[in-house]
């Protein structure tokens, strides 16, 4: 039975990531990033999935690259965290440069490290548009990159796996609803603020999940109806 | 005229690495990673090499992530670092999982935050038994997963640039004399003290190096002469 690391925010996504590869036995163990994002509260919400689900979970601390990053809103204070539904033109402002690749060959190394077979993301079909580094094409290259720059450190099959990475955030919504994973215990909007915002476009993405996949959405919003009226094209 | 981020952790490679792309007029900024290491000394070396050259340098302090990668000895204070020349039996000890990758995903996250090129590295033929994240085979994967993952953030042609990996450390050293590189504001040791020991796996290397380029050696050694008996085949 092979086990992995998997790579958790503490959103919707990546905790039901995990809980989907709890429910296969293959969950060994749960890391978070803190890469300076203003939505830093995740983190919490992921450090306390991995309390419930019984496997050790570490934070890196990366926060250090933020201030050589700064182009981003979501580590930047200067440049505000756009409205609306993804879409080209207004997400490009919450692209941290090479953010996956950061992540996930830190968690390769604790990996590899504890003898684990490899990593695991909560990357989405409906990420491909505006985040190259969640495309399938990105996981394969990823995957060779780490067999062969840890060759003989690692399992022969050492990889990043995906299960999401074809599916929509709807389909990972129906997954966390039969996985009973409990929805208000996952942080998504981007802002970072007491409650979730509703309007950035994580949290327009998420009601609209929760909708599709017919869940009862349990979340505290500060906005609890923008999503509906903030369309796929028509962001800002 | 492409221009790279050099990864320059202070020691002989690295810093003629960074004399050579600045000779080529490529070297746009340099960036240094404390991956928590022993030879934390190092880095001030890398600094000065900026200061000399005139360009940005930037420190990334990724030393978090030491306790959950406590296996090497490079990072631990509970393994010995080595006597002896680079090879498997004793070297394996000096390996931090996924090193290079860690490094060159954020250097690569900083290079597209500043539009330059691609990222440099001083991996060298010499490396590639030991180190499997110094082999062509990683650096080509690396491109290709930086293309992939950044595509529409960076250039069509990022890369990973390592103008040595096909040649020997002793060829970077004829390199390092023709460049006129001040070997003696190198660091290579990784036992960290104050002057090199002249017996670990890179000040063996170091001076073998400097010796068959024909060099005059400025470096102070704790121990001047164990390299010539320090066997590439009997080491420990």
């Amino acid at each position: 039975m092979s086990s992995y690391l998997a790579v958790v925010s503490g959103g919707l996504d990546s905790t039901t990531l995990a809980y989907y590869l709890d429910a296969a036995g293959q969950l060994g163990r749960m890391l978070s990033v803190d890469y300076g994002q203003r939505h830093r509260k995740e983190l919490t919400f992921a450090a306390a999935t991995a309390q419930r689900l019984g496997v050790p979970w570490e934070l890196v601390d990366l926060s250090g690259i933020t201030n050589l990053i700064a182009s981003s809103s979501l580590t930047s204070e200067r440049i505000d965290v756009p409205d609306g539904h993804y879409a080209e033109a207004s997400m490009r402002a919450t692209v941290v440069p090479n953010r996956n690749m950061m992540m996930m060959s830190i968690a390769a190394a604790v990996a590899i490290a504890n003898d684990l077979d490899g990593i695991a993301v909560g990357v989405h079909a409906g990420d491909h548009f505006i985040y190259p580094d969640c495309r399938p094409e990105f996981i394969d290259a990823m995957s060779l990159a780490l067999r062969l720059g840890n060759a003989g450190f690692a399992p022969a099959e050492f990889k990043v796996v995906a299960p999401f990475v074809n599916i929509s955030k709807t389909d990972i919504a129906v997954h966390a609803g039969d996985l009973r994973v409990p929805i208000e215990e996952t942080w998504s909007c981007y802002k970072g603020g007491d409650r979730h915002c509703g309007r950035c476009g994580t949290c327009v993405e998420r009601q609209e999940a929760l909708h599709y996949a017919e869940l009862v959405d349990p979340t505290e919003y500060e906005d609890r109806d923008f999503w509906r009226t903030a369309g796929r094209v028509a962001a800002q």
